[in-house]
């Protein structure tokens, strides 16, 4: 299930621009770090996974951008700033920040490994051959990103399947699918992987208000991959769970904690809870460049706070009083006590989370 | 807190369009049945109380509109054909059928009680006349009926207002307000009443998707009066709980049963489920005619299923793609074993709901 999501091409990312979808399939070349800043935060280019990918490509970018730079300490300062810079450009996903420290690590090895002792000697163009070695580090290093997370976006689809069973029905939230990923998906993942086994496997997405990523992106993949899905509104998933219509819930996540807390799209604590009132298996997919291993528990996740025109308007037009308070948290967060279990590439992680979870980071 | 929601101007229905709010304050005036029921199917007219006082004006301008037929059995069957299609245009609201109900016992009342055995020797000018007391007996009725649901409003106010504590935060969804009945409101009245009466209080405010009732109608006629309001996408509900930012939650009905089980705005069983599992408390505000007394318990509640372009598109924009399937109830079943209470004009109802609700409805 491919979506040609994130392209290198010529030199740039290539992304599918996902504010335009499902109306308009319309691709945009990233160039420079500014431009990939841009995309990240409009949501042009969104997902957990996707941006960790991107944040690859990122720093690679970021340190062609300081090929100029003649002046090592200059060089230095200049191309961790860019890459902070890419690195706070979203908060809550922690792909994005997992990603960027293998970049970090790369450079900073480079750095201490390959340095005369003292920089002020280094032949200008044993500078030029250095910052290429970096560059091409980097770029190797987002490759490989790249590739790796479709690999494993696969073996999370292929673990997920063995929870589905023939005739099921799923309900999801947000795009955590073959958009939000470079290819597959997460918890769409055990839904294509399950499509393809020769089960019929039926969805309800709920729209994701306030920017319907599930409405616009994971309606529109799953109809193009002809996998039968109903889209309804955020409120309507409880009233489904009453009338017995879900046989499961998979959603993906933003930040899962070394307790199984995690941090995923706004709503998908209320499936959480509304899937324990119905006792309803409630499954998190994502890959280990999703797991904090300095957050012990969800009190560590900070979550960001986006526009409140983002309520207040959609596309332009108003749907609210134009000066109405507005509370729009991007994300919330899920206990582990409401989580049946976490679908990784490695296989399926069981409570209890804090030992499940070690086990498999420590294969990391 | 009056805000000329419904109003008998020159022989005609005046109205404030619904559909139009927050953007345009724009009236419109009801002439002919079609149009009422036109009004009522598009929403420019909505809120359980409030269709049930317009289906009362209903009544009487079927009654005007049946003047001019001079046959006996044709004006009997015209008007009731009339006042079913009006009685019909929206069926999980009870209030209409209860206002409705009242209109027909009162022209039955006539038609039994006035006319002469062989309706043959009626001479035109004593039907002329019959007709008229019909008229006017409706006539008076509808202004009694949106008379005494201001009245009713009120005092479903002054009980609510006992619940609500200084400096209390309240959630609730859809529009149980102003604009919901002829004045005050249901849900929105305990508030009202708690702010005249000197105490703090701040509103949370769900969207209420599709057709966001919660944002362009509550926020917008809190704002008028002063009160704290802010506005959530629905599905942010349960990570503002989560929280402890949310002290009671108070919602309106559109149809109560026997034993309490009561249909409202979907999205409000999922708020109920939340509301069990943070242990808020969570109550319903309705006057009589609110009450269904043949429905024993929610089985009894027909659903209205809306248009799928409700969620596909926002005012012509798309949304989501555009055959997706969808699913848009209009309204959820929420059961009584996740009420606290029930806010009348009698007082506040408790369980066990059976024996309350029976003791309560006998004063009708």
């Amino acid at each position: 299930m491919k979506f040609n999501t994130i392209e290198w091409i010529n030199g740039n990312i290539r992304i599918i621009d996902q504010t335009l979808l499902p109306v308009r399939e319309e691709y945009k070349d990233i160039e420079t770090v500014d431009e990939l800043i841009e995309a990240i935060k409009s949501l042009r280019l969104r997902g957990a996974p996707l941006i960790g990918v991107a944040g690859a490509y990122g720093a690679a970018i970021a340190a062609r951008e300081c090929m100029s730079i003649n002046i090592y300490d200059e060089y230095v300062d200049s191309l961790f700033l860019k890459i902070k810079k890419i690195e706070e450009s979203r908060p809550t996903a922690i792909n994005l920040k997992n990603c960027i420290n293998r970049s970090k690590m790369i450079i900073n090895n480079i750095l201490n490994e390959n340095m005369p002792k003292d920089k002020k000697i280094l032949a200008d163009s044993e500078f030029q051959s250095f910052k290429l070695k970096i560059y091409d580090a980097l770029m190797k290093n987002a490759i490989e990103t790249h590739k790796e997370d479709e690999q494993i976006c696969e073996q999370i689809g292929i673990y997920g399947n063995q929870l589905i069973n023939d005739n099921e029905t799923i309900l999801t939230i947000c795009n955590a699918g073959s958009l939000a990923t470079s290819a597959w998906g997460t918890a769409l993942a055990t839904i294509y992987k399950a499509y393809e086994s020769g089960k019929k496997v039926k969805v309800y997405s709920c729209e994701t208000r306030p920017l319907l990523q599930g409405s616009r992106l994971t309606a529109y993949e799953l109809m193009k991959k002809g996998i039968e899905v109903t889209t309804i509104c955020d409120n309507m998933a409880g009233f489904l769970m009453q009338q017995k219509k879900i046989d499961k819930i998979i959603v993906g996540a933003d930040r899962i904690c070394r307790n199984g807390d995690f941090a995923n799209k706004i709503g998908t604590y209320t499936l959480a809870v509304l899937a324990d009132y119905h006792k309803i298996p409630f499954y998190v997919a994502a890959p280990y460049t999703t797991f904090d291993t300095k957050a012990k528990d969800m009190e560590d996740i900070p979550i960001e706070e986006r526009d409140a025109d983002d309520v207040r308007k959609f596309q332009g037009i108003q749907t609210a009083p134009t000066s109405v308070n507005v509370y729009n948290p991007a994300f919330d967060k899920t206990p582990n006590k409401l989580v049946s279990g976490i679908i990784t590439e490695k296989g399926i992680l069981m409570p209890p989370f804090v030992e499940s979870i070690s086990k498999y980071l420590d294969q990391y």
